[in-house]
Order: C-alpha cells, then structure tokens, then sequence
C-alpha cells in the first residue's frame, strides 16, 4: 500500500495505454494522471474524457516535460521508446515502459545510460511476472520446493495472430510475443541465458511467411547455471490463450494451467467438459497488469528497486536477436555471439 | 454498462459496508457515494477520509433523507433493515440491503409493503448469485444442458465459526449461513421449496452448542418442480471455505469446484498438490461483490428490475425458519407451516 | 498371497457368475473351480467350457454337496441365496454369496446362525470395498487424516435403470441399488446408522413408479457416533456410472471422483473436454472383482477372518427396509424400528 | 479375441521375461507357453514352476529350434537380440522382440533381412504403443479432433536411474530410455523425423557423468511432415514415473496426465492433495504389456500384421544414434548423417 500520493501522465492512449490509466485512475487511489497523450487527438481525448484526465496533448514530449508530472508510462509504439525514456529521463521522470525498449542493442544501451546518468526508476512491462500463478512458481524454486532446477517449459500460445500489417513491424515472433517468454524463463530460473536453438516454421496463415515471420516455434535454452528450457509457442490456438510452465528440478516439479472464467464441469452424454480458457492476455492478466502498475508506483513512492530493471528490458532482446539467427542459421546460438556482433551478418 | 450518474448514501461502515462503498467508488464511475453513516463515529470517519466519501453522520436517518441521495445501501445490524428498509421508501430511495432482511416474517411483510407502496427498486445482498461458477451453472440449467433436473447438492463450509457473541445473536446456523445456501437454492433451481428435513449437531465447538445453536447440518430440500436438494453446511473447514454446487438433471450434470489462489500443482517426494483454496467470502466473492452492486446501480439507472427481489429476501427466512423447526421437532417441516404459524410453537 | 490351493464351485452362470468363475480360473492361480451350475443348462455349459472347468451340473445342491469342493461362490437369484447358504453351511462349505442374502431378516437371520453353527467362512459380495479409490478414503479415515468424521456424502447412479421385468422383483431401489451405498457408508465411517430419512420419487421412467418403485432418491443418514450422512441415488445418468464420496472432519476432507478410461483432454474451439467415465460396474469394479474374490480365497486358505461378514450383508438390509418405510411414511425411520417389526406396517 | 490356439517360447525369464510370459499363461488363454529358456537356470525354474511352464533350458536356440514352438518371446540382454531374431527366422518362428533390437544398424538391418526372407512376424516391445492414454492421443491425431498437427511434446522420467553397472552397457540414456519416446514421437504423430538437436547434462547423478552418459536431456524433433516435437527426459523424478504427452495442431490439442494409484484428493489445514503417480513402468503400464502381447498373438493366429514393425524397431536406434551425435557435437544431426555413417566420426 502507497501511503503518498504521485502524479503521472501517460504516453500512448492505445489499448494498453488505456488499460494503465484506467488502472491509475480507478483502482490505485493514490496517483493522478495529469495528462494523456496520443499522436491520434481522438484516442487521447477518449481516454482523458472517460477516465476523468485534466490534460490531452498529441506531443509526447508534452507529458515528458510538465513540471507536475513525476512519472510517465510508455505505451507508445515500439519505435519510439528509447528516445521517450532519454527524454524522460533527462527531464528527470520516473520511467514505466512497454516492452521491448528496442529492437538494436545499442538504441537500448543508450537509453539505460540516460536511465542511469539521471538516476530515475525504470520499470519495463513484463506484466506476467505480477500473475499469481508464475508468481507461485518462483516462489517455489526461490523455496527450494522442487530442489535444484533441472528443466524449464513454457507454453505460450496467442488465439489468434495480429493483423499482418503489424507482423511487418513488430520484430518479428521472437522480439513480439516470444520475448515475454524469454522474460518469464529469466524470472523464473533466476538465471541468465547462454544460448538458444530455434526450430520454427509458418503452420498458421501463409501471410505470416511471406511478411519474413515464422508463426510457430520451439525455443531450446541452456542457462548459465545448466538448466536447459523449452519455449513452445503459436500464433493460433483455437482455443483460446494457452499459457503454461514447468520448472522440474532435484526435489520435484511445479507446474501452472491455464485460467478460466469459471470451473464449472459439465457432464453429458457427449464427454465432460468446461469452458474455454479466459481468452486472451486482457482477460488472463487483468490482475498482473494492476499488479505490474502499482509496484511501479510503490517503487517510486517507497523508493524501492523497481521490480523488473532495464537489464530485465534488454536481455530478453538479446535472446530474441539470438533466436532468430538460430532460425536463420539452423545451429545453436550463443548470446555472447549476439552481444559481439548485435547486427545479422549479411 | 451504465451511461447515467447515481448519487448514493451507505449506511454502515462495518466490513461488508466499506466494501460496497469502496467498490461504488472505485469500480463503478458512473456513481458517486455522498454519505456514510455508522453508529461508531470512527468507523464512518475512516471510510469517509480513504474513500473520499464528502458527509459523515452518526444517524442512519441522515442518509435516508438527505435530499440529493437518490439510493440508499443498507449495511447496519439485521435488526435495523426493516426500520430503514421503510423510511428510505417512505423517503422515496432505491434500496440495496444486506441479508437478512429481518428474522420474522410480519417485519419482513410491513418492509416489502412499504417498498411496494413507494414503488421504488429494492434489492437483496445475496451475493453468490453473482459468482462466476454458479451463474454458470444457473445458466445450464436455463439453457436445458443438464436437461430436467432432478437433484440438486450445495456444498457449503466456513473456515472458522464467527465468535459466540455473534453467534448468540445471529439467528443462528440457519438464517446466518444456511440463508445464502437456501437462496442459492431457488436461485440454481428456479422453483420454490415446499418442504425441508434437518439433521443438524454440535461437532465444531461445545460453546456454539451452550449457545443454542448448531454448527454442522444437512439440510434436504423438496422443491414444487419436485427436485430433490441436500446442503451441508459446516462452521468449520479447517482448509478454508468450501463453496461448491451440483445439479443433476435427465440431460447430464454440473458441478463446481473451490477457486484458489493459483493454479500450480506441485510434485514432490510426498504428494501432488495445491496451495488451498480462496480463505473466506471476501477473497473467494471479490468479484461478485462488485457485480452484484453493479447489476443494483444497472437496475436504478437503466430502471431494469433488481435481480434478487424483496420476495427473494423473504423466501430464504421462512426456510430457515422452517429448517430449525425441523431440527427442533425431528420431522420434515413443510414451509406452509411456517407460513401458518410463523412463531415457533411452544 | 495365497500359497495352498483351495477348489470351488460356482453356483450360478449368469454375468456375475461368470465374472467370479473367471478371476478364479485366470487371476488366481492356486484355486480350481471343479464345478459350475446353473438352472438353465447351456448357461452352465458355456461358462465351464470357455473357462476349462470339468463339471456342469442344473442342480445348485450338486455343487454344494460335491465332496472335493471346499468353498462355494454363490451368484443364483437373490431368492435362493439364503437356502444355498444353509445347506453349504450344513455341508461344511465356506460361502462367498452376492447380495443381499435376502430381503427377510428372518431369513437372514436363520442363514446367519447355519453359518455360525458350521464355523464356515461367509462373505458377503460387497465388492466396492475393494476398490482403490473408496480403499483410500477408509484409509483416511482410519488413519485419522481427516480428523473425526462429521459428514459423508455419497453419489451413486447408474447409466441406465435395468429391465422393468427386474425392477419388480429386485426388492427396489433401496435394498437393489442403494444397498451397496449402505454398505459403503458403513464401511467409511466405521460406525452403524441409527435412523434413516428417505425422499425419493420417479423422474426417470413412469414406468418403474407404476411398479411400486422409485428411480431417484436422497437418503440422510444418522450414524450412532454422531455422523451425518447423505446419499443421492439415480437409476439414469446420462454421462455414464457416477461413484463419488466425500468425508468431511473436523482436520479435513477426502473425496473420490470417477474413473475414467484414459485421462486425455481435448481443447478444441469448442471446449476443453475429456472422455465419459467408465460407463458401468463391470468397467469401473473390475479391479475390485478380482481383490474381493482373492480375499475371499485368502480368508480361507490364510483362515483369516472374512472381510466382509454376516452382520454386514444383514445390517444393509435393515438400512434398505428403513429407507422404504420412510419414504412410504414420509418421516425419519430409526432402525431399530425395523428390527422390532421387520415387515411393514398394515 | 484370438480363437485358435497358439504354442510359445519365452527366453529370458528376467523381470520383462517373466511379466510375457505370466500375461501368456494367465490372461490369454489360447496360448500356451511350452518352454522358457535363461542363462540363469535358476531363474527359467522360477518361472517355470511358479507358471506352469513344462520345458526349462539354459540355451535360448532350444526355444528357437523346439519343433512344437510357434512363435517366440525374446527378453534377453540387448546384445544377443540380433542374433536370436535371426535363429528364430530361420527356423521359421514368428518373433516377438524387446527393443533394441541392436545399438548397431548393419547389425539391425541383417536381422530384419533374416525375418523378411523368412516372413515371419516380428514384433518390437514398444509396449505404451498400447497405453489408453496415447493410445487416445493417437486416435485423436487420426480422426482430426485436432485438426493438423504443428507441435508435439512428450515428458518422460523415471522415478530413480538404473544401477551404474547398467547404465554402462545400456547404449545411453538415448538408447536405453528415450528410445521408447522416440517410438512414441512416431506413433503419435504417424509420420518421419528428419532432424535431431539434443541438449543434455548430468544432474541427478556424476556417476552417470563419469560412465560416459548423461542423465537429464531436452531432445527436439523435426519431422518430415513439418511437425516440431519435444522430449524432456530425466533419469530421476522424485515424485514417481512422469509420462505425459501434447500433440497441439490446427484444430486443438490434445494431452494426458499420469495415472494414479487412486483418485482421492485430501484436504486439510495444509495443502489439496492426492497420493504419488504410478512408480514406474511395471505398475503404469500393466495394462499395456498385456494388451501387446495380446496383440501379438492376435496377429499371428489371425494373420494380421504385426502392429509394431521391424522398421518401427530400426528408427528408433536410428534416432538415438543421432540424438547422441548431436549432444557430442553441440549442432542439430539429420537422421540421414547417421544413416550416411552409421558409427560416430572418430
């Protein structure tokens, strides 16, 4: 619980950056949003208008110098990042931002340099590391409940793929949707990540192929520590969002399922059955992203370490540039290949 | 979703007060919480201050009639609702009252006329009705995915008994906790009971006994469609609240489990298992607080009937009542002999 | 582990006739069934050919008077059961007899004493003991892990009613179906039942109410040592046979659900489903087929003390005949009312 | 049902040895089994005399070469397969065969030729070929009920490793114990495996590390079909046999549990829980080794094909070879590589 009160305003008013202000505005009764600001007037205006928002700008830079604003959430596209968080950071705000910061490992570097020099917070937005399931499981092996990890496997798989038109921008299925997946191994393990080996393939919409992407893939990891992991992911399960892990170690394993809106079970002369899975990360993770929010928040407030750091931004971006040379080459990948050489060879 | 404002008083600011005050405040925009009245001071105060409720008073009257409230959220001891039940109709209030309306039935017959006479919108705080998995399984029943139904169960376990001074004035097991399960009842079933048989005894704590009361029962119920219905109830689960339905029907069945905290199963040396389930009502019907005040504001606002009625407040109190006279006298007891002679003999 | 060998006779070629004469002839290596009989002959003869057993005879006293056979497994029609026991037990035989040994106490009772004046082995075919699931909550029980037992629940339905032309003749739900959830209550709670309270009716077919029976019921029962039970009967399932309990006590619960054929769980866009239970007794119990008829030869050849006696196959009768008089009268039965007047009033 | 009878030879008459030909004598009875032959005459004494078997040998080609023998059952130490498939095709005996059938592939192949001239069948004890759960997963595959498979992932863990003097002349963990989940990667999918890239460690014990093997690995697959798959192994789970699989496609997923000893879950103050998995291979899978020798039989008296073939034995090894090969060189390993050179580089 946050005792003192804090000012933010928001950049990005898209359905994330709604989501967060909405979060602010209703259900962490101790922050303000100042200011909303979108690069679409209209979308600001919404927000501001049905969240109750003073201020609407479409400069980002407007939210990022207002004297009154002491913290601002990052929400906008993917492009734009870095440069908010230098700006931000020069002008002396806390920092919350979406992942990833960037897709070029030096953009990155130089937006955590700035992080540093103005010594603000900056927290990054893995917002499944505040679920209470995953939660659970690092709880566990921070417990020693499953002894020493052996194995990792993480299930994550999408409803349905994006709009083709965003697959040509998002980076790609490695730094979009596996990056979380990347994040969640670190957080999990509590280790770092020496190499990657990706098998991938275009199983889902043909489209996907031909916009450079893949819509399927298997992740093999080996940590510093010699845990060895899988990531499995789709673009498409036709039954909604699948989400699952297991860490497997010397006194056992722990293991998560997926979220329902309801555990009724219904037995007729068919089979027994449930409902669907809650369908996608809006409804899975409605509680992790409240979470996410007000740890940032009490980060700032009580002055605690943020609780996802810009290394935590940067590493899963490493393993994503990595995966995809893997992809590419067909053979094992080391990170430190990644880090000598951040740029595909061609 | 509701589009137009809605001024309201609470009258109460105990726990499940402060509950539906903070949810009015926080969850639901669209209304605005004027007044908190307690009869201890402190406890409206300190609602008023982290709520940023702007009028306090010591007068439950106050809230009733100050001119700008337009409904009124009755959460003050059972022995108050009628009173306040009739002056806010009388005042021309919508009312949302906590259960049990009273514990006699002409009290509870003055309370509904009143409401009927002022025609305003009176619903009962039977929150269940508003939980995910029975609403499912409401909703099978309605749809004919059990088909007929035949019987009905309804599991239904506190972690702890209230203390002895509750207890003594509470009602007792019937009409303080088997209330809910008999409303869940008529709810799942959508029919009247006519008939019920209790076995009941002191197996949790001597003093609930000394008391006069019971705290473990199985109470079966004969329902006019003819389905047959059994409860269990237990003061005391020492795994935490037990809150589990079934309904059996010619087409097959439904049944609901526990929610918990999360979903991780853990494998060790000794066992599979979870962490144990959701603590008490208010971690286990979080979410059903706030749609039940939401459907009460819905209902007012888009002037929609309120979902649980003054008739489903009264129902459940000539169960119980019915419920503990079959306990006293060791025979099945039909309702209409509670109706006929609502005192107990003697 | 048997290590002796032990030769027996099967009286009465029927399914469960054949059921028993096949354990014994494939599962359990050190006994010989020297004989079978049935009254009609090509019963009699089908079984003891597909089985290799070298004598087949119409007459039941055949295989009860035959020198070389020690014990006698009778599975013939319930009216016979209690005259094959007297004259096995006058011709020194052990007995293993389906249930019930008959619907009279009297009867009962005079077959009781032939066996306690022959010194014979008796046990009653009450097979549910045997299997693993039921094993296990007895198990908890008697190792006290979930404290002192307040409640039992048990859910009993088949999949489907038998033939009308059974129905009549079967002494009814109570002493056909239910009898098997009187025993297993028993058995649970380790403690006899002093009162029994029915209420029942016919949902499933007219046609079974027209013969004087019911199809459906809720049983409550009142255990001497203060546990409440409860058990829900349905001739029709639609889902296939339901066999569930629960004991609740004062350190916790234990329940058991279905068995199933595979644990596989489809996810389609549909749902997420699995197979139907195993669709009836012969699937579901044929584990505990084979143990209970192994421990039947294990009393004898070990001369260990039946698990399943007398006084249980007689006690279920009672309970059967209580559960009838209530629901014919319409109020809580004690059984020592049946025991001081066995058949019905009028 | 197999109606004709068939006469049989048993060599090896070790654990496997002994399960064969128990399942032969006790559970089909159109079988006999004439002889059984071990190295160990004290062990084909046990058998035989606990069995009932007439003919005892130290010398396996007295089974291979007894003119009343149809078919043979070899349970023998891996190096002698080959050789025994051979002697048995040659004398025109139908061969039922534990895998490996060799760790070498002239010498698989040699013996395959032997039984093609001979045309005999032969049948691989791939025994959770005919487990339920896979046995579900399979039909769910063929019949679409997840559309068109993308991915595939199977766990697999023994409860505890064997000793170190076997580890050290099993071929490897990949031959040894994976090669049954390699089989069952082409069962489930029912299609080719192309490529292999292993990661592996040694983490449950460094004995296992100092005889040159590893004991923890994360196998994956590429299939010819495009499928990508996954086998995580571990030499030692705490909690007992881990065997579980998913295919996910197009349309759905599929996936199974362990199996339980039982299915009761306990509650108390602690945690919701239910006893240990099946152990290990002899209690999970008693049903599976009855149902393929079964089979086995069935094909021969019914002249159908043998359900697990010679090719079915052969690729197995191929991918344990290759599985191997990549663990040694840290890259992915066509399948082909090890077909184009069949012993390592070196």
């Amino acid at each position: 619980m946050t005792t003192q009160s804090l000012t933010l305003g928001v950049i990005g008013a898209g359905r994330i950056g709604r989501l967060h202000a909405q979060h602010l505005v209703q259900r962490i009764p101790q922050t303000r949003v100042l200011m909303v600001a979108d690069v679409v007037e209209a979308a600001a205006q919404a927000t501001a208008q049905s969240l109750g928002i003073p201020h609407v700008s479409t400069d980002p830079l407007a939210v990022v110098q207002h004297p009154n604003i002491q913290a601002v959430v990052i929400c906008s596209s993917t492009d734009t990042h870095a440069d908010l968080i230098e700006a931000a950071a020069g002008a002396g705000k806390h920092i919350f931002c979406e992942k990833p910061i960037a897709l070029s490992l030096p953009t990155i570097d130089g937006a955590l340099a700035a992080v540093e020099r103005a010594r603000v917070k900056l927290q990054i937005g893995f917002n499944r590391r505040f679920d209470a399931n995953f939660r659970r499981v690092r709880q566990a092996v921070v417990n020693g409940e499953v002894g020493q990890p052996h194995t990792l496997r993480i299930i994550s798989r999408d409803p349905a793929p994006p709009p083709i038109e965003y697959v040509k921008v998002s980076g790609g299925l490695f730094l979009d949707m596996t990056i979380h997946d990347f994040d969640m191994a670190r957080y999990l393990v509590g280790a770092e990540v020496e190499a990657v080996y990706t098998q991938a393939g275009v199983m889902v919409d043909p489209a996907i192929g031909e916009a450079g992407d893949v819509d399927t893939a298997v992740v093999t990891l080996r940590f510093a520590n010699g845990v060895l992991g899988t990531i499995e992911n789709s673009r498409r399960a036709v039954y909604g969002y699948d989400q699952r892990v297991e860490v497997f170690g010397s006194g056992g394993a722990i293991r998560t399922d997926n979220d329902y809106p309801n555990n009724a079970l219904l037995s007729d002369a068919h089979s027994v059955r449930r409902d669907l899975p809650l369908h996608f990360f809006m409804e899975r993770y409605t509680a992790s992203f409240v979470n996410e929010i007000n740890a940032f928040v009490d980060a700032i407030v009580n002055d605690r370490p943020a609780p996802v750091t810009g290394v935590d931004g940067r590493a899963p971006v490493v393993m994503g540039l990595a995966a995809r040379r893997s992809y590419d080459e067909g053979r094992p990948v080391r990170l430190a290949e990644v880090e000598a050489q951040p740029t595909p060879r061609g």
